[in-house]
């Protein structure tokens, strides 16, 4: 087999991966992350090996039990005999990659578990959004033969959004007491979620939420029509594992859905249209860098601070340069 | 004087913004706002007329006061015979523009005062930052001779960030009460800011507020170089002017050094750079979209969800035909 002359067998590594070999998985994870030399040659030899797992995100505020929440899916998810891929994604979190112990500190019940891969990663996105590098490790995971992969982030506004843009199903989950349902209609995760899910549903006010999320369902009304999928209002207690049998059935009801209407495969077509633009986008800006290093940038923005030019004339050049 | 194709005499518009004529800024500030067809006319148009005003940015938690602050500095501004822009950025509001009512409701006291041009604008940034418009606006200020233009955001961390990015000073204004101390240096604002304005200091916990800075300070150490700029803390009392003039002084003394270290220079410059940068991602990526729509994105996309090729390459084609 081939040595990368970077001293890394990618292939051996891409096909210990989809033996579930754990040390492989974790290793490409760590490639893709960190941006190595060898990127283009992983996402090259885990291209053929994708589209199996179902890859379900997890949003909410703090303190909802988004974790816990996690936890009981993977619990039941591995007593039904699913390989499961955990990706804790923290937008805010300067750390990433080798946190290994916190990791299995985290979710001790599954640390010895051979058939669960369970990954923090930080966020490092250049233009203020998710990773690049999170979209690659779920391609890592799909490649090892995950059914499901959680992808669980820190709830803020705009991160919810994009975790549900590389998601196959959306969770939303709430709580009585986080005044969640005004707070998701802001900033329109209403709108993305394909499964609503009330969590520590033992808890006073928890019939009040799910009626709240019912009514503000009902204002969008962009599920009236027939053969539509209707986001589900589930009620858990994720701590006690009660109502995840039900979940882990929602989720599965909600793939079946999407396959049955083509809604899978436009998801994924979308999600590999702005993965691809995004990468592009990247590469460019990474040219107008070597041109900033020729000093052109250097030289036209000179040349806007004296008033010679104006920034779109002077971004026009720029792109005329490409 | 030619009129451009589409109706708008936009040398005339500038001549008249250039003399001062609120309605004409106002006009050529809704033209740049709107992307409007000849923004790039005004943005040609303006480019000789920049450089005089100074951009003073006020971030800050919602609370501390950062209104009645830009009020307060308005007023004594004006006294001192400045003209002023006021630019009141919302990121999360999806109101802009014509907002002149609510505008001059707020700031009431400069309604009627035609040395001053107060706007409130949304962001619509593509990337999730601010709009493209805000710098635009900014030039269209300048041009009209202003000063100083303060630009006041809603405090949230990555949009402080940015506005100060487009100011040559920016304030920190914070408020007993607020915790601002430790969010500041979560979110790296110490770090970015010029003057720290304590805010409602006639309240407790403002000197316990002022040391905290000054010890947050300390810790970063990268004022400790002879000639460098050190941040004054300063205490005012917005909403009774109080401590109002120092900070005027102290807003006038960091332009003078800044032109005295070449550090002016260097954040246009800085400025210049990323402007162009932005208008030339927000062209390229128009190119993928015509791409898009010509079906060459799509038919990519479909290729990496049928794993025949990795996102990677498929974003090196994508870049090939720009």
């Amino acid at each position: 087999m081939a040595v990368s002359r970077r001293g890394v067998d990618v292939a051996d590594l891409v096909e210990r991966a989809r033996a579930a070999e754990p040390r492989a998985v974790a290793r490409l994870i760590s490639l893709v992350e960190n941006d190595s030399p060898v990127l283009r040659e992983v996402a090259a030899a885990l291209a053929p090996h994708g589209g199996h797992a179902q890859v379900v995100g997890l949003t909410g505020s703090p303190g909802v039990g988004k974790s816990t929440s996690t936890n009981a899916l993977v619990t039941t998810l591995r007593a039904a005999g699913k390989r499961v891929g955990v990706l804790a994604v923290d937008p805010s979190s300067p750390f990433s990659g080798g946190a290994l112990l916190g990791d299995r500190v985290r979710m001790q019940d599954h640390a010895t578990d051979e058939g669960v891969f369970i990954r923090s990663m930080a966020s490092r996105g250049q233009l203020g959004g998710l990773s690049a590098a999170v979209p690659q490790a779920l391609r890592v995971l799909d490649a090892a033969k995950c059914d499901v992969v959680l992808v669980e982030t820190v709830g803020v506004g705009q991160a919810e959004v994009e975790i549900a843009s590389l998601a196959d199903t959306t969770l939303l989950v709430v709580a009585p007491g986080f005044g969640d349902g005004i707070q998701a209609a802001k900033a329109g995760i209403i709108e993305i979620a394909d499964i609503f899910v009330v969590n520590k549903a033992d808890r006073d006010g928890a019939d009040q939420v799910a009626r709240d999320l019912r009514y503000m369902q009902s204002l969008g009304g962009r599920h009236s029509d027939a053969g539509a999928w209707r986001p589900p209002i589930l009620k858990t207690v994720a701590a006690r594992s009660e109502g995840v049998d039900e979940l882990v059935a929602a989720i599965e009801k909600h793939r079946a859905w999407m396959e049955q209407h083509g809604e899978l495969g436009r998801r994924r077509q979308l999600r590999a249209a702005a993965e691809i633009e995004a990468i592009a986008l990247g590469t460019v800006r990474q040219k107008f860098g070597d041109v900033h290093g020729s000093a052109a940038l250097d030289e036209a923005a000179a040349r806007v601070v004296d008033g010679e030019t104006d920034p779109y004339s002077a971004a026009d050049e720029l792109v005329a340069t490409l």
